[in-house]
């Protein structure tokens, strides 16, 4: 089934220790949109400016990915710019040029608006819930987040999580929005905002799901070498949503492969600078990881 | 098989945001002895002083730990102080007093230097030295350390590395050795120091294994509620060296569930002060527990 995906579509210009590349394709949309579009036919609901360069349409193209939700306006793509420090594990932002996305409202064509599966990738809360009254109702929303919203937005957020299925967050939000110093006593207090699914990441660690079902604690794929974690969480729910949009069987049954498929594009996802090493992958190396998590984890 | 373990016997006075307890049984040694001690006979090597209370050697023998290797010797117990921070992560070391243990030479009764499986917990690298002189050809030698080590006695513990068939470090003693950011990395560059089994573990992010079998991503046991972490570490250790010994078949083949063992241990020893906790339970209390192990990472 389709899979819908909001977001932020934007270009990345990403300093690490070892090498600086400017103006990459990025935004918690495309890195979702790009991962799930293995799994899934995907449709993108974003905002990019006129200079937003034509290769970069071509490479959403190249992933089948439905582009008639993509609105092109007069200005400047949105822009961010950050840099991290030798473990890795710390960035910080450089700069935020909005652009046209200071003023993007999304529009959903019609042929958007029964997709059964939705993502609402990091953006504000308020254009999150946009999409969702635009739509008929879905079979499933899941939506990630950022401290930022937690920190601004944090009303429509909390208006928002009743509408959800899934709610996609890091350990250090889930303690901002709960108070809670356990991983699972925050799960708890999330639960009863909402969602009937939570997912707590926690980067290299893997993350952590608790559900119907009880919990599933999901592995990071080993990684030797990390290139760019920018977009991993955004790659790992994006996997994730599109596994499940197009996996037959019940929500519950497929959730934690779901979760394992999200884990190992993210991995790759790491791998190389912006979409780089995502893009150049094909569904077949994502079997082979899956194969290793699962050598990697049996006892 | 029978499993030697060395390392401290200590008191420990512990404060945590909810409550202090002083003078507890504590000490590496202590810990990784009553971890092991439900799977296999634990013979402990270790010295206390004269003010040792009674009802802790007694706490051992319930274990049927064999003390002949117990020095008791005129002067004061090694006792240590603690405090831990609210998220019950860091914790700083209030005092120590080293007492009897300023002076302890670790004394291998005659039927203790056949013991096939040995542990050296956490203790000075040299006296972890002087127990693998005086032994004969043990089968299986794992040694624990901490940063104090690294810091201190570095010699003596590059020197110990070629001796050990495993070696166990947390994560930030792993950066701290070899200087790696990536756990990978670090994993690799010990090996070439010596051991051909590395763990590193990550505290309630679970543990690592590198191993000729590859790696293996062990779990932490998720729990609601962390007591104090004191032991958490000695306790993993212990219960897995208890279950390697107590277990037929190839060292290779028991690892991964030694570790899960050592995992569930480790979670009962943070549900209490001390060894409070843990000398409650019972072995269908561990079964149980690596049963939801299985459960919780089944995918």
């Amino acid at each position: 089934m389709s899979l819908l995906i909001v977001g932020s579509t934007a270009l990345d210009s990403i300093k690490t220790p070892k090498a600086e590349n400017p103006r990459l394709l990025g935004g918690s949309a495309s890195h979702a949109a790009v991962a799930a579009s293995f799994f899934t036919p995907v449709k993108l609901i974003g905002v990019v400016g006129e200079d937003f360069p034509k290769k970069y349409l071509a490479l959403y193209r190249r992933h089948k990915i439905d582009l008639s939700g993509l609105q092109i306006l007069p200005g400047k793509t949105f822009h961010w710019s950050g840099e991290y420090e030798v473990n890795m594990n710390n960035r910080r932002t450089l700069l935020t040029e909005l652009g046209v996305f200071e003023k993007f409202s999304p529009h959903l064509p019609d042929a958007h608006k029964a997709s059964p599966f939705v993502l609402l990738a990091n953006i504000a809360p308020a254009l999150q819930h946009h999409v969702l009254d635009q739509m008929s109702r879905p079979k499933f929303v899941a939506a990630d987040t950022m401290d930022l919203w937690l920190n601004i937005a944090l009303e429509d957020l909390l208006r928002l999580l009743p509408r959800l299925d899934c709610f996609v967050l890091n350990d250090s939000e889930a303690h901002q929005l709960t108070k809670e110093d356990n991983i699972f006593s925050a799960m708890k207090k999330i639960h009863k905002l909402g969602p009937k699914y939570v997912i707590i990441k926690k980067g290299s660690h893997g993350s952590i799901l608790s559900s119907p079902r009880g919990h599933f604690i999901c592995p990071a794929y080993p990684l030797h070498t990390v290139c760019d974690p920018t977009g991993a969480g955004d790659s790992f729910v994006g996997g994730m949503m599109g596994y499940l949009a197009a996996t037959r069987g019940t929500i519950d049954n497929n959730f934690r492969r779901a979760m394992i498929y999200g884990s190992v594009v993210a991995s790759f996802c790491c791998e190389g600078f912006g979409l780089d090493r995502t893009t150049r992958i094909k569904r077949t190396d994502i079997e082979k990881r899956v194969k290793e998590l699962e050598k990697l984890t049996k006892f």
